[in-house]
């Protein structure tokens, strides 16, 4: 007899990854990928997303909410609120610091033999004219991501560069929401769907 | 006998317009360039710039520091600290405020028959690849201003434009300051004569 | 025959007074307590205040909103935005800049021989051990305030004391709201009350 | 032969700390108070204080600027910056991670068996009538660390108390710095002077 472990995938990350295993949430949409193609139980995927999460509290939860659970692969996307919060609560991260946190969390993951995924923060706003306030500072930090991806081996989504293309193709007026945003920061059906396909593309394989 | 007065044009702006009328600022080298035109007698430059000043602040001083010079023409440089503000105090200023005083200062000068020229904030780092902080912030105020010139009919030296433009050919290791500026917002020297040659193009012509 | 023209008087502020015409609101029961002393044909109340207002706002639609219903007494009460959008929006109010619209607010409506009352910002939280995060914020505020109506001859309601003090008496539990607000800044039926006691003392005799 | 190993203290803050082995700092005044008792060879003092640092900072550098020089006590300062940098960099440190990251400083240095020395931030402003921009949020992080110091039985220097009731009594004309500041944070002579006597009070007896 054989028997097969699945890859528990766990999504690491704020509201954005805490809505995403709702009925249209991009972590259910790539379960129903996965049972299109017949692997159901080729993968376990668990959702572990908290509203407002900056870096540093991943890094405070890491062990309790990811490694408690041994997961194959974690695919970590945050950074929106560590670029938001700047000026809706005065309590943003320090780009630096942001580095040094994500750092200690790859480090601590990676000495588990778990599989990463990195995401760079996708948009506050859809503006395609770069004039959505937060684009300079959230550029900043989706390089300082590249970097760490390129850096310690990990794979990267990134979201900042494909959700500016599809706007770029899909948003003629230059609208702040509504294309793959329902407020600007939170994803519409098409936005959980476009991370769906393009995580599908780097975890099922 | 035959007397022509002189145009007389006040520069009305932050930091950046203060230190123009030193040595080597931007309203000193126009006026060393009107002088070698032969047109001293002409033109009549005065700054009138103030650090840390922010749109509203232009509108409160504008009685006083402007209109009782009766200027022909007023330069208006605004913006870097209503944007910058944000995170540096906590009190940069709403993109629709922004809009509502600036609607106000123009108003209120082109009543007295003031020819405007309008200028867009230029710069808060110089990077090139679209990482300054401000980059979203500073392109959303610009597009403010850009299209009140053309509402108003004003004349418009698009610094941020001209800026980004300059930086893109000369700044190739992405730095953040020292090629228009000496510390990411400030003018040095070549960002000194890059202004002048504009705004000569614009007021003197 | 004899006419008298009833005491017409603008309330002029932010969300808190723009809650104040409900049937709960401040402006109300002010109403009610008037028509109590069967005074109703002697005052005539009306609301202007909009959310998210900070002095300048005031400033900017004096004209269109107060002096165009040619009120015999004005009710400012503004302040907690220009404090709590330091940190919300990173768009507060400079404290200089404050106290300068401030003063031309007072002077515009002084000219046209408007009696004024002017209220301080009552609280952000109602902590009474003086760890509300605003709290030295809204004390320096408050206490510009004081100083214009002492210097303009101007009535004044002081809601920042008097809101502390009740909380002193009525918060034994140290609670942030639900003793006068309902959620840490508007005002709940108790705080209503108590406003609309206040200014009735200030405002009919 | 007998030898009795110094008591080994690192002083663990931010540019508060990092001032204080200056010669006219409260580490050097410490030191020459303990020569004064003939207590020199049971005393070792060593300085750990960055400029900028808040509390997450001290979390990240504690294995190398802590733990790899095996003190008997350490004296923790900081609070400071997590305040003052939500308004001047938009990225201070929120009340409930200020609080996580100290607790796990406490019991990653408690484990060790290190005695712990707590200090309240002391003031940004020294205006004796409640006014200091951050007076609220200071009392509030004060507050967390009053908490804390009683929770895990550490010792406590309350500067945030000692600071206030020394200017209640001193700064009558409610100055804003220049009583045991320089420059409403960093200590002057006098600040380092009491300071060190309090310190001497806590550490030598």
């Amino acid at each position: 007899m054989f028997y097969q472990k699945a890859t528990r995938i766990v999504f690491f990350g704020d509201s954005i990854t805490e809505a995403a295993v709702k009925p249209d949430g991009f972590i259910t949409r790539l379960g129903e990928a996965i049972a299109k193609k017949g692997l159901t139980d080729k993968y376990e995927l668990i959702g572990s997303g908290i509203g407002g999460n900056k870096v540093y509290d991943l890094y405070l939860r890491m062990d309790d909410d990811v490694l408690s659970k041994n997961p194959d692969v974690v695919v970590i996307w945050i950074g929106v609120n560590d670029v938001w919060h700047k000026t809706s609560y005065g309590t943003g991260t320090d780009p630096d610091k942001f580095e040094k946190f994500y750092v200690a969390i790859i480090k601590k993951l990676q000495a588990k033999n778990i599989k990463l995924v990195l995401c760079t923060p996708a948009v506050i706003g859809e503006k395609t004219d770069y004039t959505n306030q937060q684009d300079g500072d959230l550029n900043r930090y989706s390089q300082i991501i590249r970097n760490l991806a390129a850096k310690y081996n990990c794979d990267l989504v990134d979201c900042r560069k494909i959700f500016l293309e599809y706007n770029l193709k899909n948003n003629p007026e230059n609208k702040e929401a509504g294309i793959l945003t329902k407020d600007r920061v939170h994803l519409n059906e098409q936005g959980n769907q476009l991370v769906a396909d393009k995580m599908m593309e780097v975890l099922v394989r």
